[in-house]
């Protein structure tokens, strides 16, 4: 694969000089939408999402045409430590099965009108065990970011961004850990349904996991690196190249919300062309949330992954925009205005 | 027009005779659900809704393939006691730029595939102002009632009903009132956007009109015919039809709902084919939501009305049911299921 990024600091210098929402069009969005044919704010949120749309994509009356749904799959060492209720092997059969379009993600991409691809990740060679080692090396991370980088669409128009990965909740708690503090149990579920003593075992992996790489971490790269995953590293490196190309993205639960707050703990702000698809039934998801400062869209218990929830929330995001577009105004439609 | 029906008594044995749910469809549905690929209970809320909506179709893998979306509007006389921010001519206006597709609830329509209709109801004559009069006479009730009765398409497989009738948040909190108690204050909020003094002037209103009916009323279309309007007569006769045809309605904001009290208010048991779309912003609607035991879908600060929040939560009964009747089991994918 040819890289778009050779080292670490220069994604970070990606990052860094990542274009910003276009204030003219956000402008010219709120002015609209101050004559659409309904009173002030009745369309409550979504008024907002259609004008944080506009801005991102540089147009005061945009559409969503060409939604992009990506699932990243990784396999991690730390399963040794027993922290998932599924077996690894899992992760290679439902790659197969994205690809025969049986999973969840596959109907949701389908409902909502969304091209998915689906981006496995070195399945046969998991992650280190980050109990006893950093997860990837920077020649491995730098890999996974750039496949992320080079696996969005120029011409999509919004993008989800999901993830496959036995023992990904495990890397994702540590990261959360790493990068926001508190204590392991604040940022450790139960995942794919481990049990009380599975909770007990996860919990002490993380704690380990973060106690051991704790004085490697500067930013959320180094997170990335000791504790993460492939696939998250994809989904980070493509919410960064959405951000170059003016690209909105919706975020799903708790793992890609880990993966895309190592962005956010990289460059500040970092995320501001991101909206939260949904709050997950994972415990730790709605402090997540919190940290970076997202309100979620759906709160409907999903806690599946494979961009579920954020695919289920292109449907709001999709009314949003049409409204905003195609409404008239109060005088296109002779409506007295109150 | 040709009535369906020519007396409430045969209206509510109508509504008394009118099918359950499919037991049979349910529980092949619940079986189904326990087999497809994903971790049990991992879609959270979307799976219940698959089933309900399966066992009202009498059928485990339904699709959704054609919504409809009815808009019904009508003019109260109780706009002459000045509980509204907008004029009573807004209804009309806002009838014409429904036909001519510029509202929002056309835009949320064509998004989410649905055929919309529109049922204007004697626009001309409004309701009596229910401070002196009861709003409707039995024969008007009637009328109205059909209206709804046969604006259901039977080849649809999923019903919203909407409204728009200036002055009806008003009705809708006295019905709310008049069916479930309290004081006029709990049921009584700013609707289109009036200020604390037309707040103030409203709840009186609300007060005085279901004290002044409040011995007539004994059942749920009493409270249509002495505090509602045409549009929630309208809304009430298409949810009652939509279950004798074993079609699931999602219900809108405060003023659907509280038709729709009606019904439940007349027999209980008669919204069980429907799921709660939103709760909206309108100060009220989550305690009726609470008294209806219905827990809404989405959340987002709409009060627009015009069945605007339950078109957008089509999206997500279309996605769940999707991925019910879409996705593959663990032994056709050939993944290990734990």
């Amino acid at each position: 694969m040819t890289r778009s990024f050779d080292t670490l600091d220069v994604f970070r210098a990606l990052l860094a000089q990542a274009p910003a929402a276009d204030q003219s069009a956000r402008k010219e969005a709120e002015a609209r939408n101050g004559q659409l044919t309904k009173p002030p704010g009745a369309l409550g949120r979504l008024e907002d999402l259609a004008i944080w749309y506009a801005s991102w994509r540089g147009d005061a009356r945009p559409a969503i045409a060409a939604p992009q749904v990506v699932i990243f799959a990784g396999n991690h060492g730390v399963t040794a430590q027993g922290v998932s209720a599924f077996p690894a092997e899992v992760t290679v059969q439902m790659v197969m099965n994205f690809q025969h379009g049986g999973a969840a993600i596959n109907q949701l991409s389908k409902a909502f009108g969304a091209k998915m691809d689906v981006v496995a990740l070195d399945l046969d060679r998991p992650t280190a065990d980050f109990t006893t080692a950093p997860a990837l090396s920077e020649a491995e991370l730098l890999d996974a970011l750039n496949a992320g980088w080079n696996s969005v669409d120029p011409a999509s128009d919004l993008l989800v961004t999901g993830e496959m990965g036995i023992g990904n909740t495990t890397s994702a708690a540590a990261i959360a850990l790493a990068l926001f503090g508190g204590d392991a149990g604040d940022w450790t579920g139960r995942g794919t349904g481990v049990d009380d003593a599975g909770l007990a075992n996860k919990t002490r992996v993380v704690r380990e996991g973060e106690a051991l790489h704790a004085q490697a971490i500067t930013d959320g790269l180094d997170a990335l690196r000791c504790l993460g995953g492939r696939e998250l590293a994809g989904m980070a490196g493509a919410i960064a190249r959405a951000r170059s190309l003016g690209i909105p993205v919706i975020l799903d639960g708790f793992i890609c919300c880990a993966a895309a707050a190592c962005l956010e703990k990289t460059v500040p702000g970092a995320l501001d062309h991101c909206v939260a698809g949904h709050v997950s039934a994972e415990a730790a998801h709605p402090r997540l949330l919190a940290a970076l400062d997202k309100t979620p869209l759906l709160s409907l218990g999903l806690r599946l992954g494979e961009g579920s929830g954020a695919a289920l929330a292109i449907g709001v995001l999709k009314g949003a925009v049409a409204c905003h577009s195609g409404m008239a105004t109060f005088a296109e439609a002779g409506v007295s205005d109150g």
